[in-house]
């Protein structure tokens, strides 16, 4: 039975959920996993994925259900609520089932009031652990990442103080590093714009190197990216040891195993390979590993959860950051062809109130109250806002996918609305399903959950959008035109000439392209609602992540270091001294 | 039976022992503990401090003995080893015993090589898991202190953008932060030179606030200072909120609380306040909490473990850090006296090698070999030093403590050397054993056990050194004088001033003296051995730690963040891909 979600808030039904929910040692019998294949933290635990990829590897895979959404209202249109409330309704209708998920930041969970759990009866379970810390991979990556700092700045240091005969003494070559070009940075898992620019090593001879450098947040680390996309431990310490931190005087790239700490880094990572076991509020799995940006990396869970997910899982679901034009299309092309696993079907969540704003209604702005529009009945407004849910279906039928459209429902939503939108998404071709999963829990999913299920059915003839064999600048074109709707591609100078660099490098051949566009729009610009039309795509940059295998055409601005506002969610968080529980996080 | 330690390294001891390691369940059998107090976390877990203070909070206290050192050579005398040593001897004599220890900091980890766990047969295990990390609670330490300067900062630029309308609409009165006055630095857990002093806050209105700022080693943050003072998660609570991170433009304290974040600050720290239990490689328990710095802080354990230890054990054996004159005394007049607890007695930890140092023997510098007056027979040496070890010796007799002296054996020690060491402990009044921990473990540490299980018996008349309403500079004099063996104490004009302005505030009364001091030395000057005569304390500054409730007057430099070295140890550390074993840590 389900909670009541209209009188409950999130945190009050995590807690009432949490009560039952199962200990590290019972999940073993519930989902036929070894005992030392579970390492408990607490009341939840971490899975052992190499015992598990590895006793399991004979065993075929579960169906692959891949979670997007339509272009959102900066409010986010509830994908995680649907990842969750899609397995619940396949809980209920007696499939294993198990979803993956990423892991929220520290630095919005302490500056925006929120959960990144889900909501309603649609939850990711305990709560608590989920928004702080969970069972500490955001720490590993930061000693990791941080530690690549301290070597790199250490050796500036050393490389200046010594000559070479010094350095020969302690078996070191000199690397040569100029100090105007040293690409990484430190990083922190809060949003701490006063470090976003910095300069570091001010004092004298022992005191570092006097530079300009930065902190980014946590999960916009190349260690997060690379954790996301790494099959195993094996390519995990490869892909460390491969990341660029500077270039030297002649221009050459000095890595992580250059300086020779990636071993090391990789040592702070040991823990940080196993995904987190967690729980919906119907105590169906929920894997939780990584939470890359999904800008500059893939933005959502890891490979290797998908892995052993496929594995223990009949039904195994993920979700993909943003809307589909950034999130599918990495799971697609990126996520999919580094994996080797081929996806189902793909579930796109829409909203009406999204559709309202694509259709026409005024600015949805967080904090403020929602115009009328978007409380009261406005057919018109929604279908006209269904030719961006019909992009997004076509944008997904190319990967050879037929996606199921959930209409993740509100209590606002009326009968009307909710044809036009399954007419709409039946014209192009789709399934639909109404889902009341934040009202009902799994029941609310039953729709949806069946939908699924006849959709597995459904013969894949699944292919990228494009070879790897295909030049960056035409993919690139490829991207903004079949996936965006542009006409075309426009590069600032400086971005073509590293584009044909890159291009030039066989090294780089089987590089990820990783756009970086905003999620607000299908366009560059995200005032543009619907689907833009007659517009060119600026490429202004192409950034490299020879760990991770990106590169990044940047379509837009990207912020590795978000800033604190002026009312955070810190001041109203605390602890009650008697029973350690702690308070006002959600 | 004992492990060959003349063959076997360190690690090789610890990964043999840890084959037969308790199992976190395993424990709570095995110590009477119940099921929910045990927090699993991987092989090793958490003890819930507060279900346990709270259940045996009737149970009498064990026997209490606090393990110290004579000055030591740079290279350490074995306190760690003695107290693995000694807890694993009163296990083999049957006894019901435990011992707390302090967390090792990942700078020095990945800086030198070398654990923090004891050594050969007297280690604590598992190594890896000790050495990197742990159970998370130096992660935590650094979330809490760090969410301090975001907040600090990203309040600082938005009361320099808002009027005091503006900050009105968001609940917040103007500080009024005083930027030439900021008291408070970030923390990471790396010894990062390059982050001693920075500047932070560059670019526009949304980029923080421009000043100088600075990072210090996370071991050394007034949040671990705390972790160790304090007696519950009130109090933990309470102090966090204390702390001050600046003053305003009157000269007021601003603290964490002021900037409403303490109980966020906290909601970090819920985890890292329950003890982690570990192992001797001989299967007795060892309560790993805090691992303050021994000068601005206290330099051990937590009160919270011993709280626990001393339920669960009749014998709880806790370290001091550094020597008598540094460890043992801010045991005696401040950790005691913040917990209530008082000791029975007091091991003083003597080798051969540093009694000769004192007794004028050559320099002994790390990574050097060892002279050889340090190798060869030479009890004219050691005869001398001795008067460092009966200086100690009565330090710890003013406690109302009569120690045993423990001598930590090396194989290069000669018979009539120990003779001279038990002649000149005993004509002082103490108890002497020699131990043989390293090579033999338990078995080799029976002598010691015994001399500590029948020194508990003698009645002890445990007192102060100063009274808590003894003013600052007289407790200084105190110290100095009765503990150092200085014939005064001379102050700056600045630290006069300020140890005044402390004086007269009713506040700060029964603030803990913090002294601040070299270990290498008796006195203030490091190369002084033995005993030095004729000579004065010099004080510089004084500092406060408000949340700690600390006053430490500074008769030494302090540097709050070493440095990584040109040929640091994270060069030789790695991880075996196929096991996921990390390689060369120790």
């Amino acid at each position: 039975m389900a909670y009541d979600a209209t009188k409950m808030k999130d945190y009050e039904i995590a807690e009432a959920a949490e009560a039952n929910m199962p200990l590290p040692y019972e999940w073993a019998e519930k989902l036929g996993l070894q005992k030392d294949e579970i390492i408990p933290m607490g009341r939840i635990c971490k899975l052992d994925f190499m015992k598990i990829a590895d006793r399991l590897k004979d065993r075929p895979d579960g169906k692959f259900i891949e979670v997007t959404a339509i272009t959102p209202t900066p409010l986010g249109e509830g994908k995680t609520t649907t990842t969750m409330g899609l397995t619940e309704g396949l809980g209920k209708r007696g499939v294993n089932v198990g979803a993956a998920i990423r892991q929220p930041s520290g630095g919005p969970t302490m500056n925006i009031k929120g959960t990144a759990a889900g909501g309603g009866n649609a939850l990711a379970i305990p709560m608590t652990e989920f928004s702080l810390g969970l069972t500490g991979d955001l720490n590993d990556i930061m000693n990791a990442h941080n530690l690549g700092m301290v070597a790199l700045t250490a050796r500036m240091q050393h490389e200046r103080n010594y000559d070479d005969a010094e350095l020969a003494k302690r078996n070191l070559r000199r690397l040569d590093i100029d100090p105007t070009r040293v690409e990484f940075g430190w990083i922190i898992d809060f949003c701490a714009q006063a470090l976003r620019n910095i300069i570091i090593g001010i004092g004298g001879r022992m005191d570092g190197y006097m530079m300009q450098s930065r902190f980014g947040i946590a999960v916009s680390s190349e260690i997060m990216a690379i954790l996301a996309v790494a099959t195993d431990l094996k390519d995990l310490r490869e892909r460390i040891g491969k990341i660029i931190v500077a270039y030297d005087k002649k221009g050459n790239p000095v890595t992580t195993e250059d300086l020779e700490v990636a071993g090391a880094m990789t040592a702070f990572m040991r823990n940080a390979i196993n995904p987190t076991l967690m729980s919906t509020a119907e105590y169906q799995p929920v894997l939780v590993h990584a939470g890359p940006f999904a800008n500059i990396a893939i933005g959502q869970s890891s490979i290797i959860a998908d892995r052993i997910g496929l594995k223990m899982f009949d039904y195994h679901i993920t979700e993909s950051g943003f809307a589909a034009d950034i999130g599918f299309e990495k799971f697609w092309n990126v996520k999919c062809r580094f994996s080797g696993h081929t996806p189902h079907v793909s579930v796109l969540t829409a909203t009406i109130r999204a559709l309202k704003m694509h259709g026409g209604g005024p600015k949805v702005v967080p904090g403020r109250p929602l115009p009328e529009e978007y409380t009261k009945e406005n057919v018109g407004l929604v279908e006209k806002g269904c030719e961006n849910l019909v992009h997004h279906i076509n944008t997904i039928r190319k990967a050879g996918i037929n996606p199921v459209v959930c209409i993740n429902a509100f209590h606002t939503d009326t009968k009307d609305e909710i044809a036009a939108v399954r007419r709409a998404a039946e014209a192009a071709g789709a399934r639909c399903a109404l889902s009341e999963h934040w009202a009902k829990g799994g029941d609310g999913a039953l729709e949806l959950a069946d939908a699924v299920i006849d959709a597995c059915n459904d013969k894949v003839d699944f292919k990228f959008l494009y070879p790897l064999e295909m030049p960056l600048r035409q993919r690139v074109e490829v991207i903004a035109k079949e996936v965006y709707g542009a006409d075309g591609v426009s590069w600032t100078p400086e971005a073509e000439a590293k584009a044909k660099m890159f291009e030039e490098n066989p090294e780089y051949k089987d590089f990820a392209t990783m756009m970086v566009k905003t999620h607000l729009s299908l366009s560059h610009d995200p005032t543009l609602k619907g689907v833009p039309k007659g517009w060119t795509l600026p490429i202004r940059d192409v950034l490299i992540y020879a760990g991770a295998k990106f590169l990044c055409p940047m379509a837009g601005t990207i912020s590795l270091m978000p800033g604190t506002s002026s009312d955070p969610a810190f001041r109203r968080i605390d602890v009650d001294t008697e029973t350690g529980k702690v308070l006002g996080l959600f």
